[in-house]
């Protein structure tokens, strides 16, 4: 399969890389910084140079998938990205969109949003924008209806590891064996990749927990 | 006051083009057809001939405000077309928006929203995308916090019509003294140059009815 990554070099596009690369994939970095997705992924790694939101039809239509897992500073930058994928790929059905989204917007048992807990306990931290800004992302993908797209939401904890053994789920917090809602990046790019290469979720968003 | 208006030659983009050349302000017409601008406005009306969703910022921002009067046969066109302007003027403060966006978006006294209604009567009609991705676009509006916005919405009834007197409002709809929800194009003209040039709503959208 040929799969673009947005923002390959970062903690999550690297694991995702890896773990599509490990499978057999032709995988493209799509990032600000070339040599250093060639340093990380080998010489020989495709790679497209370019500003996320510069990014246009021409670069991406040669993909099969195209997976969102830019990082900004700027947290509408997140937004921004989403819906210019969404609005260059409307009724397109050669590629499939795929996004990572942050785990605020999974839902708990009582049906509120993981991100009334955050606002509660983070109100005034200057990082709550971000969390914000992703929960927008997954409202603005409920609307989109003539788009094959997919979201994966990592849990509250999101931590470097190896792939080992994970479980699935849809809109809600997931726990451990262990009772904690955590979840590696080994374990994390082992779910995207699987859900890349046997599909389950059209047009939804997802989860992985660590199992 | 420079405006450049998107879908300047549609029933209510003519109406705002005029309303606003009456007052002397140099507005341009972004359209698709220039020749179809120069017969309704004048043979010396400056016109950017290209599609909406193909504008980009060197064709925007030489204006002090862009009036997105833009109407497609496909709906979602509506939603990619403000988030495509929201993302080229963030953090701008130059560059004004004016979003145009349906009266389904409006609520009524109980606090349900117009569109509950058009659903329920017409929820198999082939135009029904329109009033839903108008909501959508004014959902997603009220999540931008970093640009100079502001979005105003007709009545349901929404007639072709001189400009007469006419009274604004914010989030609710509106009756005129006869008690109907209706607003004419050119009293909608009216109240939209009258918050370009005396602003009003910023981040707001607001509505107008006849009086």
């Amino acid at each position: 399969m040929r799969i673009g990554i947005i923002g390959a070099t970062g903690h999550v596009g690297s694991a995702v890389f890896k773990e599509a690369q490990s499978r057999g994939h032709e995988v493209t970095a799509l990032v600000r910084d070339g040599s250093k997705a060639k340093k990380l992924f080998g010489e020989g790694t495709p790679v497209i140079e370019k500003d996320a939101l510069s990014l246009e039809a021409a670069d991406l239509n040669q993909f099969d998938v195209v997976v969102d897992a830019f990082a900004s500073q700027k947290p509408y930058q997140h937004l921004d990205l989403a819906t210019k994928l969404i609005s260059l790929f409307r009724n397109d059905d050669q590629t499939r969109l795929m996004f990572i989204v942050g785990s605020s917007s999974l839902k708990k048992a009582d049906g509120t949003r993981m991100l009334d807990d955050v606002l509660k306990m983070f109100a005034n931290e200057p990082w709550i924008a971000t969390p914000i800004q992703q929960v927008h992302e997954v409202d603005y993908l409920q609307w989109v209806d003539n788009v094959n797209w997919s979201a994966l939401s990592p849990q509250v904890n999101f931590v470097p590891g190896e792939k080992t053994q994970y479980r699935i789920g849809t809109d809600e917090v997931m726990e451990n064996k262990a009772g904690k809602q955590e979840v590696s990046f080994g374990n994390f790019a082992g779910a995207l990749v699987d859900e890349l290469e046997n599909p389950q979720h059209y047009q939804q968003r997802f989860t992985v927990v660590d199992d």
